[in-house]
């Protein structure tokens, strides 16, 4: 598989602007594009497809890429099809996906993506890259009608993995043990992504980028960290 | 209606046992019972339906109460048309909701529930009690076929209610943020029930009980907060 994807776990990380940290990356990816198609549908705080495409293009445009939103097209799946490169931002994960069927998005971008096409995703975006957003931690305001979603990678993401608060006096579960109650469901690997990490798919190879370690689950084993400097490889292959 | 609800937003606070908290409401709403079926399906921590049966007795019958597991019966329908009240408790609302339609429960619960059968909800078991598990805080391990919930209460509920963090350096949303996000595209008001807050709803009468507020979040408005003795009437009428 020809994969040339960028996977970041927030667009944002305290005290940074607008995929501010991800700019050497991005760059990276885009060497040689001049214009990238924008998929605003997760929609952060509810702000508008509009809105949220022109804070995309605010960034892009100052790296020399042009930013047309999906939402301008009559015919989005021939927007993807003919895109240089797709972004897919943050916001709510599972209208993101229902979004993505309902404008017959799921193949298209598979189809792209998989051949090569680069693939930046933050956040929700970075999470419909995996085999499911089973491992969102959105809540769920629309029902899409399967969470079965791009799978650019055979793993799932948690974006904005939060390691345990040992003062806090909530009661609520923490991601570790949401992570864990997944695998007693669901069989395929997941990547616990810090802010302020990435991944970085190209083909058959992947590295995390980042200052961070991200946590790694596999069914009933114990959770692993992984430096950046670590192989990974073993992600891409079948478990 | 005919409801006698005890909707939980914890089992456990902070500090105190199983229920602990909830003890004297407990007892209150089951006067003159001494049996309760106890739904084991939302698996805290993937606990089996017999361990957590195990928990939800030891509670009980300190209190004079005898618990039987759904799981323990051949004919879990025939469980809950004859039960005396029911008690569900917290863990994954996704998985809750899943296995109570894999088990034709759904109608039985609201039949009997709303026909005045004493109904505990913790946390998961919360949650269904509302319109839908919209608002749920869990992550989605399984798909159900719907987010539609047992509609006791013509609101949906957020438990384990959170207030934002006011030094936290994450990125991820706050539940507010979350809820205002929801009524993007859902029109039932929320209620955001705090760690330690109940609501009982005796037929049309509901109040909230616990040391708290409880915030109020109404399509297009201001989120609102109710002290326990605020007149919160309203929310059991249509919108």
């Amino acid at each position: 598989m020809s994969r040339n994807l960028l996977l970041i776990s927030t667009s944002t990380t305290h005290g940074t602007g607008y995929l501010e940290h991800a700019e050497t990356e991005i760059k990276e990816l885009l060497k040689g594009k001049s214009s990238i198609l924008f998929i605003p549908y997760a929609r952060p705080n509810g702000i508008s497809h509009k809105d949220y495409t022109a804070k995309a293009r605010e960034a892009f445009e100052k790296w020399g890429i042009s930013v047309t939103g999906v939402h301008e097209y009559d015919n989005p799946v021939k927007a993807v099809q003919e895109a240089e490169a797709v972004f897919i931002g943050g916001g709510n994960t599972f209208l993101l996906l229902k979004q993505l069927y309902a404008n017959k998005l799921v193949d298209p971008l598979k189809e792209r993506a998989r051949k090569g096409m680069p693939y930046i995703g933050t956040s929700a975006g970075t999470n419909v890259a995996g085999k499911t957003i089973g491992t969102t931690n959105d809540m769920p305001i629309v029902h899409p009608k399967t969470l079965d979603a791009l799978e650019l990678v055979p793993f799932n993401i948690n974006p904005h993995y939060l390691d345990p608060l040992p003062d806090s006096t909530h009661m609520g579960e923490s991601r570790e043990t949401r992570i864990l109650e997944f695998h007693g469901h669901n069989r395929q690997p997941v990547v616990g992504l810090r802010e302020g990490s990435m991944l970085r798919v190209e083909s058959d190879k992947i590295r995390l980028l980042g200052p961070l370690t991200a946590r790694v689950f596999l069914q009933g084993q114990k959770p692993m960290e992984f430096a950046p400097s670590d192989d990974i490889t073993f992600l891409l292959e079948a478990y």
